[in-house]
């Protein structure tokens, strides 16, 4: 195996995976284990910062203390550790570099000269999906698959096109969408998405606490309007949806969820 | 941790990421460990299949003994391991459900009364692009990310909405489309996209043979003819493959590749 070491003065940008801690990376593990300071998403599970036991836990990004903490401010504090020479991992929820901000935080450590290291990990688009029984990209049913962020940098409706994204990807996969899925279910059906097409809401994804709700395309909002807005939720929007009864019947999820064994 | 473990008489369908085999989850190494059998994709590395030393290696799939093993008989052959009661794995490259066939072996086990699990991995649109240094959700540059397969079952152009897709999706991440390049950068073309859009080519993604090439749309044919067929190929299209030189220049990468040192 490559033995590539997080070294002094230096910051490794680390995926942390959608909940389960089994699905952080060995590259990942490492880097917690040798940490010297954990930069961590608020998001991030106790079980997951017990694979730092050596480190000192800072934690950024949203909701930290009922604050956010601004993006400049996570970039100084990265850059300001790293010159101290320590080990660095700044972790973040499931990709760093998908709608992760990871590419900012390593151009900002790139202009400082600070070496970086980016450790990809299990996006929820791809882990939470399969969590949940469905499989994103099943041959037959879909050659395409698009990731799209529920709003831009300002909170709003990201100006995409809509109907092209509707005729041209046979799955959608939402993140951060659940309260613009109505204007955005508006728009896939405008395209021709067909009103009874399946859509499944998977919250807290991989964690005890994963619940998922299926509907259809025309009942998505109402669907949505009973999550509550603070539950990291992603939307999945396809035919491929339809097979979860199939491969959820037998699938041991980790750890079985509460609302899961009830569901069965 | 979630001590989940693999059951004697249980099949897991295991993503090996995309050849690091620091990118594997401690999921997929735990499995590995405790496996009986493995049946493995023939393009995973000995360096992976090293950490399951008390398994038997099956190896299946694509050019497994310069044939293609058809999927029944991979189905077969798991459904009859697993009835002889064996802690089978069944490791395929990337992440089992992202182009994977993933989902077609996990409904045949269902079909036949097996238990099984689907452990994530590290597809390459995602680990292997953050290797070549693309952030592809940069925020300002990319809301949408379109995952695609560059061939369907029979080997032919996927029947899809290219001119939408070329229109909906800021950033194209191909699979498996090295030698249907040309006609895709046609149709996106044809779609407004632009002639000089950057396009990268990223060959063995994360292992020591790590190559890429950067080119632009109108070139792309002429990049992709220099590749050989047999090397597994990434193709990124997007804006988004301008920030390389940026976010390349400092990063480390795991393990460093010959042409990559070369060229820095």
């Amino acid at each position: 195996m490559a033995r590539v070491r997080l070294e002094p003065g230096t910051v490794w940008l680390v995926g942390a995976g959608p909940g389960d801690p089994g699905l952080l990376t060995l590259h990942a593990a490492r880097a917690l284990a040798e940490a010297d300071v954990v930069l961590h998403d608020a998001l991030v599970s106790p079980e997951i910062l017990a694979l730092a036991p050596h480190a000192r836990l800072e934690p950024v990004g949203k909701r930290a203390g009922g604050r956010r903490t601004p993006q400049l401010r996570i970039n100084e504090r990265m850059i300001r550790l790293a010159r101290e020479g320590n080990r660095v991992v700044r972790l973040k929820g499931g990709d760093p570099l998908v709608f992760g901000r990871g590419g900012e935080e390593a151009l900002a450590l790139a202009a400082a000269g600070i070496r970086f290291r980016i450790i990809p990990g299990i996006s929820a688009g791809i882990g939470g999906t399969a969590a949940a029984g469905i499989p994103i990209t099943h041959r037959g049913l879909a050659h395409s698959v698009a990731f799209v962020t529920g709003h831009d940098a300002s909170g709003e409706l990201p100006d995409l096109d809509w109907p092209a994204l509707a005729r041209g990807a046979d799955v959608l996969v939402l993140y951060m969408a659940l309260r613009r899925i109505g204007a955005i279910a508006a728009h896939l059906r405008a395209a021709g998405r067909n009103a009874a097409e399946p859509v499944a809401f998977i919250t807290e994804a991989t964690t005890p606490r994963q619940r998922v709700a299926i509907t259809m395309l025309a009942d998505a909002e109402r669907t949505a309007a009973a999550i509550p807005s603070h539950a990291p939720t992603l939307i999945v929007i396809g035919p491929v949806v339809a097979l979860r009864p199939l491969l959820g019947a037998w699938q041991e999820t980790a750890p079985p969820s509460e609302g899961e064994r009830h569901a069965a």
